[in-house]
C-alpha cells in the first residue's frame, strides 16, 4: 500500500496454455487531503512524492495562493492509505468551506445544476507570453521523458508530467496512476522549488482534458505538449487561457491547436552589433 | 457542447515544416447530476447515452439500488454543460445525504482522514460464480469491440466499455472520454435492459484502477477482461469480490490476476445419454 510498484504472481495464457510468472504493476493508494482537521477529498494515487502532490493539490484547487500558506504538512502512513495532513492559517481555512459549497453541494444546500457547471468549468488563469520554442526544441524535450520515468519502466502503465525549459531541460519529472495526479505534483513541485514556469514547457505522456489545462494555467506555463490528443473543451479553455496546446507529440512531429505563434521555424538570428 | 465529435483547425508540424488542416476530436462535457434539486457531482463526459449514464452512476454510487427508483430522469442541456436531473422516492434522497457525508465533508464536520479513506475503499459487492470461459472466447470477445466504437474510430482518443456473453455477443458498448464514465454507462444500459450480467464478461479498453473493479462488481459481472494493466488494488480488490480479472489482453493472449478458475483451456466435453 506504501511502495509504488508491487510484484504479482499472474497466469499468462499465450495460444490457449496458460504459464506462471511474476509482474510489476503499480500500486494504488488513497491519499487523503485534510486541511485543518477536516478532509476535503481521496484521490487514488501513487504513493510517491506525497509531499509535492499535497502542495501541487492544494494549489490547483485554489485552496491556498503560495507554498508558505501551509503551516505545517506530514505524510501519515496508515493500514489502508496516506493521510496529508495540512495545517493552513485560519483566513485560507475559510476559503475551503467556501470552495467545498461551490464545487457540490449535499442535498438541501440548494446549489444548482447550473452553478456547479460553472465552478467545473471556471476560467483558467491567463498565461504571460513566455518566449519561443522551435520544432526541434520540442521534439527533443519529449524525448528526454522516457528514460526519466521510472516506475513506468517496470510497470508500463503510470503518467508522467515534466517541465522542461531551455536553460535547464527537464527541471522536474513526477509520475503517478493518475494523470492528474502526475501534474499536480509536478505543479508542487515546481512550487516547492520556486521554479519561474513561464520559460519553459510542461510535457504530458497523456490525453489533454480541460483539468489538464486549467492545472498548466494555474502553474503558468505558457506551453504544454502531450502526447495523445485533447478534448475540443480543453481546446476551448487552452484558448481563453493563452496556452500554446502541442499535442499529439509522436516521433515524427506534433500538431498545435492553439496559440501557434509560440513555435518558430526556426531561432530568430542573433543580433550582432557591427560596426561600420 | 452537446455533440461528441468535433472538428478542428489546427496546424501539423513535419520536418520542421508547419501545414494546415481539420482534425476531429472528442467533446467533453460538464455533467451536472442532480437529485431532488440538489447538485450531487459534475462529471466532465461525453455528451452521448446521458441517461445510461445518469442511470449507472446513480446504481454504481450506492444512490439507488434499482433503476425503479428513480421517479422521474431528465436530460437538460444549458449553455455551457448538461444536467441530468432526477428525482427520486424520499427515502432515497435521505441516503444521498448519507452517502455525500461518508465521501468527505467540509471542514468542520469532522470527518477524518481515517474514516475517508475507509469510504473510497469500501468492500466491493462479491459476484454471482458465473460459469467459465475458454480463451478462444475470450479473444474473440475482445476482437469484437474495435469495430462498435463509433467515436473512438473517428477521434481515436476515447474508450469504451462493452458487455459479451456467449448467448448474445456484444449486447451493449458505451463510449466516453472517461473511463469511469465509459462503464459507468454500460452499467445503466444493462440496468435498463434488465439484463442478467451474470451470464457475460464486462470489457475494457482502458487500464484498470480499483474503481473499475467496484463498478464491475456492482454490476454482478464475474469476468471483467481489459486491454491495459491493472493497478495493484485493482487486483486485491477483485479477489476479494470474487471477480476474475484479465488484463494486458493483446491479440497474442492475456494475463490472469485474480480467481483464474473461470477460465478453460476446452470447453467440458456435453453430456450425452447413452443407453447401453
Amino acid at each position: 500500500m506504501h511502495v509504488p510498484v508491487q510484484a504479482i504472481d499472474r497466469d499468462i495464457w499465450r495460444d490457449g496454455v496458460a504459464s506462471e510468472g511474476t509482474r510489476l504493476i503499480p500500486e494504488e493508494t488513497p491519499l487523503a487531503l485534510t486541511y485543518n482537521g477536516g478532509t476535503y477529498a481521496v484521490m487514488m494515487g501513487t504513493p510517491q512524492n506525497l509531499e509535492d502532490f499535497a502542495v501541487g493539490f492544494s494549489l490547483d484547487e485554489g485552496i491556498i495562493t503560495s507554498v508558505d500558506d501551509i503551516k505545517s504538512l506530514d505524510v501519515v502512513r496508515l493500514d489502508d492509505g496516506i493521510e496529508l495532513r495540512m495545517w493552513l492559517e485560519q483566513d485560507n481555512a475559510a476559503r475551503i468551506s467556501e470552495r467545498r459549497r461551490h464545487i457540490a453541494g449535499p442535498t438541501g444546500c440548494g446549489i444548482c445544476g447550473i452553478d456547479s457547471i460553472a465552478e467545473a468549468i471556471r476560467p483558467a488563469a491567463i498565461v504571460p507570453p513566455g518566449q519561443t520554442f522551435t520544432p526541434e526544441q520540442i521534439m527533443a524535450a519529449m524525448q528526454t521523458i522516457a528514460p526519466l520515468q521510472a516506475i513506468n519502466i517496470q510497470t508500463r502503465a503510470v503518467h508522467a508530467a515534466a517541465f522542461w525549459s531551455p536553460s535547464n531541460g527537464i527541471g522536474a519529472l513526477r509520475e503517478d496512476v493518475g494523470r492528474h495526479n502526475a501534474l499536480d505534483k509536478l505543479a508542487g513541485s515546481l512550487a516547492r522549488s520556486r521554479t519561474d514556469a513561464s520559460c519553459g514547457m510542461v510535457l504530458l505522456t497523456s490525453r489533454v482534458s480541460v483539468e489538464m489545462v486549467q492545472k498548466t494555467a494555474a502553474i503558468g506555463a505558457p506551453v504544454m505538449v502531450a502526447v495523445s490528443a485533447p478534448t475540443a473543451l480543453a481546446v476551448r479553455t487552452a484558448e481563453a487561457a493563452g496556452i500554446t496546446l502541442i499535442a499529439i507529440a509522436r516521433s515524427d512531429g506534433f500538431e498545435v491547436f492553439t496559440h501557434p505563434g509560440r513555435i518558430t521555424a526556426h531561432r530568430a538570428p542573433e543580433i550582432v552589433n557591427v560596426v561600420a
